[in-house]
């Protein structure tokens, strides 16, 4: 991470100073060393390359070339739209085998491709499946036929449906869709961020009935783990709402239920995965909520901090940001902990829209007068320069997730993207998938493509992506012993990425 | 405009250390401090609005509100699309009858309504019209039969014609959308930067035969400051081809004649509205010249200049930037004024692009080692942090013209244009209007609501408004004698504007 030194401030006021007074030309001495200036300044614009990195980045610069010359260039198409391309991306194909570090903000129920939800989950026994009247679904286990609810029809035993109608692959298909944002055309289908949200949130609905059964929570989490290991992710930071799960007779599980259950599987997991590092959770709750209920959730997530001080991170607020309530109006039940000297981090989603002015916009700042860690998206942030300052020099990162930006219309040319104006100024920052499952992306890579495509172009090289990954490190809760001892791991795979690479 | 004052940092400073060590809640004088430091940063920022000022303000937040409110928010949308709900919005009501300076950014060719050019232009004696095979129209004026080209089909006299289809209003109809990129589907017709730069270029070659007649030419000249005069505009600077105009024999003028026809129909419309103050050309050329042919056109704009002082501004390339040559390719040319000890203003497009790294992207660096007045658009700037503080600290603004890099694609929500993220840290800029004529808006006004609701949503106020009018002629080339009387006529408009608008 690059601060800006007064030094380079003297440099270049000396730059201009011969400029403003040379006659002629200006001098490419000059104009070379601003150049370097400029590019010393970006995200890892401060990282000597070795010469195996260097020659690595020589291939990485001609992969890129081809990506930004082949006519339709993937960052300024719509994800849905680019995926196709950046699946047959060399490009892509680096970063999928390239160590990422860690993916610091994605939510527990959209971690997993839905095609294992469809094609693991609800084939499972005891599955029920009943048809809303907004033409979605639900779905739940139960030992027996559950009681019907008003707004679905009867519930059907899925595998006697499956075997009623012989051939399942439009079925499973039409779960598919009922799980994901995924649709060919998606400025049609989503018109505006409303109705964006709000398919959005219905998707959530639907995979409800099926993570929170107990025993799909526990191996929906491992799946979980399991494919962003596979996508070169060595520890993750859940943002989890930690509803009641249920047991196929109906009995409820609290919450305490779910951190221990995190706890367990991420402990089988790193049984299984020795060199995988570990996960946390974040627990978060919807911003809809008002202030007597943000004060009994506030002090809900300090009695998970207590009794699980290892799994247990912080806490943070979920839902449409224009559409719930700015973070000022939570300010007695935020400023409990600090009232009553106890520790609880939090990870503020802040800035993830686009009004300017309205009380939401506001979050952003909130967000660190109440001492936030990170900053989930902090998408408004270049617009707020007082702010901005201030994140830079308390160190609090943004949590940036190109795709969800885009798909939920913050933005459609990922080229406008206010983190390509940030990463040029080297501000600290992640890049991070939210939920990707949603959006039909893998664990990590996709949305590292965009922002390395997206926000640089041709000018970010391979010490941009290496410092991507350090930083996913930095900005982790990891106490420092582990941190470092991460770092240095993430070093010698970043060094076996290497060579790998130039055979 | 605002410049950041050491102090600045100190009071952050200070306030995140106040913070940092407070114990429990933020404290709400703090935050509101942080709150008016940033707002202090903006476009206007530091500007003290009187009593009147201030009742015509909170009116306008609330008409404002009203637009925010309103489901569908133009700045978000397509120019095209918005332009319906933007004529009806109080707010633009208030901008059109606001005085707004100087438009500093405007082509030759684009600045008259094309309605003018088809109901009066094209129904002057003498004009004939072809058919191109691509679909458009070509129109001479001329006194006999002109001779036919390969590509068109062979000239009708437009009076002849319309008498024998009688109902003629599809076919001035169809010269219209020759004349302008106004469609209903936007997206749908322009798919991609090139495409949409394919057909603006076309729209040009459609004007050319018009308004290079050469009493056409004076008379557009005329009608373009009429109806920036009408828009409220005092002074305007003109990006001028100087294409050869042509007399009814077929006879051509030289660029020495064009000058002649600007200072001579200037200075005729002052004659006529004595509050208007002026215009001056800018001298424009293709950037797909090359080096020998820029050579020669750097000699000729020199030469202008000499002959012209005036009237000619300075030097300036035009065409789409990602397909046209670097400034540094023209480094030969560009240094030879330098290198006589001539002085040539520059007045460069740069930036206006969304490529990343490529050689098009140093444009910006160049323009100001090349020592530019201003820079046209600067869009990319805000990803150049050095370029960023050098333009800052030598008092260079950009020329931000919203509607047109909407329009060619270069964004598509107008909250995500990075004149917003510069006008939060009260960056030099002007707003002006590229092309209004091609893009269907009015001289000015329809720019700067985008400007105003787009960049700023409820953030920006009447001192934003003041700031960028002050602006426009704070950057004019204007000589500092008449800048200051400028300054005083447009101040007493804007009393007289306040006062009239509380009425
Ligand atoms: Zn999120
Ligand atoms: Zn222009």
């Amino acid at each position: 991470m690059h601060v800006l030194f007064l030094g380079d401030l003297m440099w270049i006021y000396l730059l201009l100073l011969c400029c403003a007074s040379c006659n002629g030309r200006p001098d490419p001495r000059k104009r070379d060393a601003l150049i370097g200036l400029e590019a010393s300044r970006r995200t890892g614009g401060d990282i000597t390359l070795n010469e195996r990195e260097k020659l690595l980045d020589g291939k990485l610069q001609k992969l890129k070339q081809h990506d930004m010359e082949a006519g339709q260039f993937p960052p300024s198409m719509h994800f849905f739209k680019a995926k196709r391309l950046i699946d047959q991306s060399p490009v892509f194909n680096l970063i999928q085998k390239m160590p990422k570090g860690a993916a610091l903000h994605v939510h527990d129920f959209a971690m997993v491709s839905v095609d294992w939800l469809v094609k693991n989950v609800t084939y499972r026994e005891n599955c029920y499946v009943c048809f809303t009247d907004k033409q979605t679904v639900q779905f739940i286990f139960s030992s027996g036929p559950p009681a019907s609810s008003s707004y679905c029809s009867s519930w059907t035993l899925l595998r006697s449906l499956r075997e009623k109608i012989k051939n399942t692959t439009e079925l499973d298909n039409s779960f598919i869709r009922n799980l994901t944002l995924f649709t060919e055309d998606p400025d049609r289908a989503y018109p505006n961020q409303d109705t964006v949200w709000e398919r959005f949130e219905q998707v959530f609905l639907v995979a409800y009935g099926l993570v929170t059964y107990a025993p799909v929570f526990k191996d929906y989490l491992y799946e979980g783990l399991r494919q962003f290991y596979e996508d070169n992710i060595m520890y993750v930071e859940i943002r989890a709402l930690l509803p009641q799960t249920y047991e196929l007779d109906g009995r409820l599980n609290d919450k305490d239920w779910s951190m221990a259950a995190c706890q367990e599987v991420v402990n089988q997991f790193k049984k299984h995965h020795p060199d995988f590092i570990g996960a946390r959770v974040i627990f978060t709750v919807h911003r809809k909520i008002n202030a007597t209920e943000a004060v009994k959730t506030v002090e809900e997530a300090m009695i998970l901090r207590r009794n699980f001080p290892d799994v247990m991170a912080g806490f943070d607020f979920v839902g449409q940001e224009d559409l719930g309530r700015p973070l000022w109006y939570f300010k007695d039940a935020l400023s409990l902990p600090e009232d009553k000297g106890f520790n609880l981090p939090y990870f503020f989603h802040a800035g993830e829209t686009d009004s300017q002015g309205t009380d939401v916009d506001q979050n952003l700042m909130d967000a660190l007068l109440f001492n936030t860690t990170r900053i989930g998206h902090g998408f408004a942030l270049a617009r707020h320069p007082v702010v901005k300052e201030m994140a830079r020099k308390m160190d609090v990162p943004i949590e940036v997730c190109p795709i969800s930006n885009q798909v939920l219309k913050l933005v459609s040319d990922l080229r406008d993207h206010p983190a390509a104006v940030l990463m040029a100024e080297g501000h600290p920052l992640v890049i991070s998938s939210d939920d990707p499952a949603v959006f039909g992306a893998t664990a990590l890579s996709h949305d590292f493509y965009e922002a390395f495509m997206g926000f640089g172009g041709m000018s970010f090289n391979l010490g941009t992506l290496k410092e991507l990954a350090l930083n996913s490190l930095r900005y982790s809760t990891l106490p420092s012993q582990r941190k470092e001892e991460a770092i240095d791991a993430l070093l010698v795979k970043w060094d076996k990425f290497v060579w790998e690479s130039l055979l």
